[in-house]
């Protein structure tokens, strides 16, 4: 799994049809320091964070191995919201 | 899941026989300012996308989980063409 | 998927039985101007294509979805041989 | 599978339920020289890991085969620690 | 897949029950022409591979498909020693 930051959302009228009931939010790939490893991830949403939030993306199968996301043809699930990431072991970033 | 701008078609004569009655089209994976983040990914589409169109393409084994794709060997697949996409609360893309 | 350049081929005596009636090709992705995005993957093929050939390559448990290939351990197959690819509406590849 | 090091935890209280039993480690995947190769992946763990321990890690849908993390949606998994590596021949780490 | 050349071995004494019978394996994974493509990738081994060797590893869910690893938590099998690499019809290695 990635730490990813929500920057935003991503809006469709046409899709497919087991995404209808499904938020897509944008993400960042990033280090623990908020450095960006890979810009604009899509990703489903199974804990309703917002923009601005740290949060734990899964990727591949795993993605729909909640309940909520099971049978959506989704590769990216954000599945924890982060409240504090500790390296060497000092925080190195707590939820506001 | 990521954003692509649709650039094109490929076509082929001899295939795999699952892949008959389906359109490939060419994409560029793009961040949400268009830069392109990696060129000419195949995908399948169940969105009936044309050139130009931003779409959402998942990847991987989520390829198959839409039912017109269901049984044909893709790991990419179009299952969204973008009508928004909002960073840090404004649109940066909105659908011609 | 991804395109794909046939460079040339891969032989092993010594190898997972159910690849023994299996072809390697030598593969390089390409973009849609035959830039190498990524050299040297080892595919199976189901069409039967040669070197030189511009081919459609699928990856991960896609590449196990055709019937030829069910069973063996690959997570690469050549799926189609690509007759042209256009971009932004001209040709940028015609099959010789 | 990669080498990677322990560098420090990841804790959430907001997290899909079939990871409320479960640790967070944050790895940097690095080479038989300890040089990191890709920061800040978040993996599950199966073997009792703590920072500073050099250890194996496995991706994608192998992150859910071992008995602990059957069922949640993890895509890495911790499951070995190193004792030793040894490239062409003589030991590069041994662990402490 | 992907070539890959033999260069170490990890060892480990904590590991996931399954891996318990398995030889780990450090692999380069390298063009036809031997450059190191990907560093320290940890592969398991159904071909009784050696340091030295030019090997084929499959990677992701196809590392399993092999009887040997059937239910181990792997994603990088070596399947196959390579004999010989032809490049536009003229060998650029054999075995020794």
């Amino acid at each position: 799994m990635k730490l990813a930051r929500v920057t935003g959302t991503v809006t469709a009228t046409v899709k497919d049809t087991p995404f209808s009931a499904q938020k897509m939010l944008l993400v960042d790939i990033v280090d623990a320091q908020g450095a960006v490893l890979e810009p604009a991830v899509v990703a489903l949403d199974v804990c309703s964070a917002g923009p601005g939030d740290l949060v734990v993306v899964t990727m591949g199968s795993a993605a729909r191995l909640p309940t909520q996301t099971s049978g959506v043809g989704t590769d990216a699930t954000v599945i924890a919201i982060v409240d504090e990431v500790t390296v060497d072991g000092s925080a190195v970033y707590n939820a506001p």
